[in-house]
């Protein structure tokens, strides 16, 4: 039975990917090695590699002012690394939710942090509109869409500084203007690849103002120096995060998947809009078309639900443990029937239970 | 035709874990999904990770006292993870190659260095054996195997301070007393798998002395407690080495191993010796079993080498671009044979230009 995978990260990457991915690992181009056993230094990776770095300006549309690095320890290690290169006396952070509040709590531990807006007030249900961005701040850091809450900034926050955005659940979702950030950084295990590599894009105007000395491996522009290998890469991972790439760009790019995504979205939140059975947890203007949160109102009907949805093969719809409830991620290589489906079992709940 | 695989990193995996590998990117435990798009929280991958950290145990016969992690960032990542954790004053090193001198590079970073002993003066083609440990130091660390120059310890430092290893080129390539470590580290893609996870065993009583408050990402306890998944662990990597230790363990574990790995360097050495083209890099009682590391006394006759190499299926064998040469990189997965092939190859020079 075909299984529909609404698994929140690591999520769902297109089948074409899977199976050039397998291939790799017993024979990667042709050489009769497998991809894991060769030199990240051979001419046949370091093409990939160079592939990958080349794809995320492609599909942003980046210039050679922007650096591109693939790099491990997932966003929480940029959570860090982000204050460590760019912080010098402050900075100003948004919190929409459990990550953003993470950043802030490593970003506390190298410099003064201005939480400048939040919506903890209401359990991360929304995205703040309306805030003052101080001018002394060295940048501006917020969390593009948040995994865990499912909501999504729609319209950027606008400011004069640098603005950094950790991307994770929602890069290469939909058309953005890219060069509006000086700094990008995503964990490939959503929607660009496997788990295992962390993509960061920076301007490279941004560095070097701090005049801080950091360990090799946690600095920018000494990782930037090396094309991202200044020690053995995420080999496997950066490999298949450009598979999927490569598969996007194959496609359409953003305009494209930002159409199927649109698509997707509409018909989960219309369904569910007009289902008795359920509620979404989220504000409907920020509502994320990646990770739809959503709740049935009458908890005691759960065990049924859940029945109905192995029946139908549909996989990793429970709420995050933190917060409970249903959770739908609509990630770029979800296909639109995973979600008719979906969204079918929810008619079939309300025409026995509504 | 059949592929010698002497490269020194990534190296050579054992086939069924490449099989298996393989098939996991496109059914996992047949679930009908790739091990690339679950949960890292199910139950399936959860199982994954309990069992690569047990095998860690069993195979070095550590107990309780000991955790066992597996992160991201290479060893590179813990040249500075461990001064972070470790260093309050003071820390004694002992350099001995390339990989030696960065992690004493990025420990300065955090505290005072003493550089207790040192094979720099002869381009570190020696171990030294005669250094005295300072008392008052917080650890003492050395680099078990040197990669790029073809030298390995062959009895550890003796010392009461707690004892730290970089162990990436050759653990589990022998039996070793690991209760004499208080903490070892390790990239996986030499000899316990693929590139893009990093293993390090430590016994619990060294940690929390410092005093330094640690971002989450950095600190070895924070990580511990939350079973080496603080945010989403490299899936596919962890998958590999686990399946990789398996291997190992059912095989006879490293009792087995050494056997094979000393008839593999043996042979290899003892062709090398008496061959009149060639000679070692490294002083005989220091040569490693994992790299071994050697030249053509006529340089004028690599082309007919590198010829000759190529028709047998020989890959891998051009030693470090800082250093030039050869290197034999005879990892745990690589068969007898393929030794063999080399050898006989050497031998063929041998009669051709001897």
């Amino acid at each position: 039975m075909k299984v529909h995978n609404f698994s929140a990260g690591p999520g769902i990457l297109p089948e074409e990917v899977l199976r050039k991915a397998s291939e790799a690992v017993i024979n990667f181009n042709n050489l009769g090695l497998s991809l894991l056993e060769i030199s990240h230094r051979s001419q046949d990776f370091e093409e990939v590699m160079e592939k990958a770095r080349g794809l995320v300006k492609e599909l942003f549309g980046l210039g050679n002012d922007y650096d591109v690095l693939f790099l491990q320890g997932g966003a929480s290690l940029q959570f860090y690394m982000v204050p460590m290169n760019l912080l010098k006396t402050k900075a100003a952070y948004i919190n929409t939710g459990t990550w953003a509040s993470e950043a802030i709590a490593d970003a506390k531990k190298v410099g003064t942090i201005d939480v400048i807006a939040s919506s903890e007030d209401k359990k991360f249900t929304y995205i703040p509109k309306k805030f003052t961005v101080p001018k002394d701040a060295d940048y501006l850091h917020f969390t593009s869409n948040n995994t865990i809450y499912g909501s999504q900034w729609k319209e950027f926050p606008k400011t004069d500084l640098p603005l950094v955005c950790d991307m994770s659940s929602d890069i290469f979702s939909k058309q953005i203007d890219a060069s509006k950030f000086s700094l990008i950084y995503a964990g490939a295990q959503k929607n660009m690849g496997p788990a295992g590599t962390t993509m960061i894009a920076y301007k490279k105007e941004i560095m070097g103002k701090t005049g801080r000395s950091l360990p090799k491996m946690l600095d920018y522009e000494a990782n930037a120096k090396k094309d991202s290998m200044l020690n053995t890469p995420p080999v496997f991972a950066v490999y298949v995060s450009m598979l999927t790439m490569e598969w996007l760009k194959n496609n359409g790019g953003l305009p494209w998947i930002e159409k199927v995504n649109e698509m997707k979205s509409n018909t989960f939140y219309s369904a569910l809009d007009h289902n008795p059975l359920f509620k979404g947890t989220v504000e409907k203007e920020d509502r994320s078309q990646m990770n739809a949160t959503f709740l049935l109102k009458n908890e005691k009907l759960e065990p049924e639900f859940d029945k109905l949805l192995k029946e139908a093969g549909i996989s990793g719809l429970r709420g995050h443990r933190s917060v409970g409830g249903y959770r739908a991620s609509m990630y770029n290589a979800l296909p639109l029937e995973s979600v008719n489906v979906l969204t079918s079992v929810m008619r079939e709940m309300a025409n026995k239970f509504g």
